[in-house]
């Protein structure tokens, strides 16, 4: 018998985007914010005094949550920080799933999911994902914790909160419904207010995307009050840093920067789907800040565009492998993008 | 059946130590480090450029393992960064411990062990802590992951390297050792030359105490290198962020001030002990940056020290329902504290 859990030693590891170090490459593999955090963020950074590190955080975070509360137009006691989005996922895992209570989701979704099953060693159910029937799927699986990332990623789909409410409806009493909102930023609207009507609601929202923090990881959820209680129990008292909730507060109340940010990528991403067509590729609708687009040479194009500077993102995996998810960059970018592609285009 | 693990439904939270909002309290009770962090470290936020957290952070911190890794006369390999030293302590407790693995260690000591393997569901077998005969009895149980505290709290004890030594080779090829080193900076060595002996080691550090960054959440493993691949595989690949990463770098490649805090602290250690036993209480040799002050009415002295403004640590457990432990703070802070005391025992 080796050290390690037998689901750990047979875990692929998650392989995360590609974070080169050097400068000058245009990255659009991580569907970070090209616009960065908000300069209020940054005037909270440098007014910190250091010193104050030497103190342990506030156990949960506050003055991030009052701000977020506010925000999203609940209570309080509807939000708890973590160290970025993962980590709510991770504490969704640790808190609901084990040997005898399952996890559903549909793919493809966040490849996370799939790791985060197979640390805990739960059962994990995968229904096929189609914006028209996953909500149906998944309602009758009813997991013990069902997972839909929404708007999806890498699909760029979104469902509606009517039929997510329905979902979480029939989910109600049987299992926890965790939707992942890390894009919603992009989206025509959130789930938030549906934890004040269900028992079983976590919605996991992030600082990487619409307010540029991804180096930052700070994320939250808003969730059902009964739930809090529960969720801190499996949370570390400390687990976001000082520093972290004086950025991320600064960040989120700065709500006119970040609807000026999100307002500029949805532009940048409506001009990259329509010229991305003009030049052959499949483009569904995207409501987050990438577009999956869609070209039998999806793998060519993506090496090509790799040797060129400009790295987005291919997955080797099925369903994806004709297809490039490319985050949407400044115009500066996008431009570069669009001229590298007019050039390896026809040489395929 | 409720929405939570059932494990999960029975724990009851950990209670960490008190973080009163008003700062003109003198706060003894939590073990920070009264004087802060080194000028570099504060350096290294001032220089940081906000908007460098758009991107995501280097996946495994490469910047900090490589200073750690020099430090501590290891290689890079043997060295794993986490949110926090309580962020190694999860990951080994969801690498190594499951309903059929189990876990050892020796009591009183941190009592977030008690935490994680609750959360785990995996079974906690706890033996009494003697310093003369605590490696003994973990080596009889062999469990799949054993953690010894060293310097042990609350007791403050501290156990020589050579004997672990001797529990690492009689555990290795059965289970995991995890030394805790949190309070190492004040003790006279540390174990970590012995992960390049055995394949079964973890020693946890943190950035908390030596180095005064208790706000920053940044802890690191110096472990087996074969260990590496599979803590990582359970760590999430972006689990501290680029600031902290910046900050941390900064504060342990500075080990000029590191060397000289320490010194300072540990003198103050000696001043309180002399002073405690002449005010009557029992007080141990110390290896760590707190006194455990034993007297037969602590709990009434814990009251009274708060009403005073003086915050100390006060445990309602067994074994220690007679004592203090009491944080090293500055001269004025210790000086602050006796005075309190001598008002506080004539009046018992």
């Amino acid at each position: 018998m080796g050290y390690f859990r037998e689901n750990i030693e047979n875990l692929e590891a998650y392989v995360p985007g590609y974070q080169p170090a050097e400068s000058d490459v245009i990255k659009l593999n991580t569907n970070e914010n090209a616009f960065g955090p908000s300069p209020k963020a940054g005037e909270a950074l440098k007014n910190f005094d250091p010193n104050q590190l030497r103190k342990y955080p506030q156990p949960s975070a506050d003055k991030f949550r009052k701000i977020a509360a506010e925000v999203n137009g609940v209570g309080i006691d509807n939000i708890i920080c973590t160290n970025g989005g993962d980590e709510l996922l991770t504490l969704a895992f640790r808190a609901f799933t084990d040997e005898k209570r399952n996890v559903c989701w549909a793919s493809p979704t966040y490849s996370l999911y799939d790791e985060l099953a197979g640390i805990q060693g739960c059962s994990a159910l995968r229904v096929t994902y189609q914006p028209d029937e996953a909500v149906q799927k998944i309602a009758e699986i009813s997991a013990s914790l069902s997972i839909l990332c929404n708007p999806n990623a890498p699909t760029a789909d979104f469902i509606t909160p009517d039929r997510i409410s329905m979902l979480a409806a029939r989910l109600e009493g049987l299992g926890i419904l965790l939707i992942d909102e890390a894009y919603v930023d992009f989206a025509p609207t959130s789930c938030a207010a549906i934890v004040k009507e269900f028992d079983n609601i976590i919605v996991l929202r992030s600082m990487s995307k619409g307010y540029g923090l991804a180096g930052l990881r700070f994320g939250y959820g808003i969730v059902s009050e009964n739930l809090l209680e529960g969720l801190n129990k499996v949370r570390d008292s400390y687990n976001v840093n000082r520093l972290s909730v004086e950025i991320a507060s600064a960040a989120i109340a700065d709500q006119n920067y970040f609807r000026k940010t999100v307002g500029k990528i949805k532009e940048q991403r409506e001009m990259l789907r329509v010229e991305l067509v003009k030049l052959g590729f499949e483009v569904n609708k995207s409501h987050t800040n990438f577009v999956l687009a869609q070209h039998p040479e999806a793998k060519q194009i993506y090496k090509k565009l790799f040797d060129a500077g400009i790295i987005v993102r291919y997955f080797d995996l099925d369903g994806l492998r004709d297809k490039l998810r490319i985050t949407v960059g400044t115009n500066r970018q996008n431009n570069k993008l669009l001229d590298s592609l007019s050039t390896i285009l026809p040489s395929l």
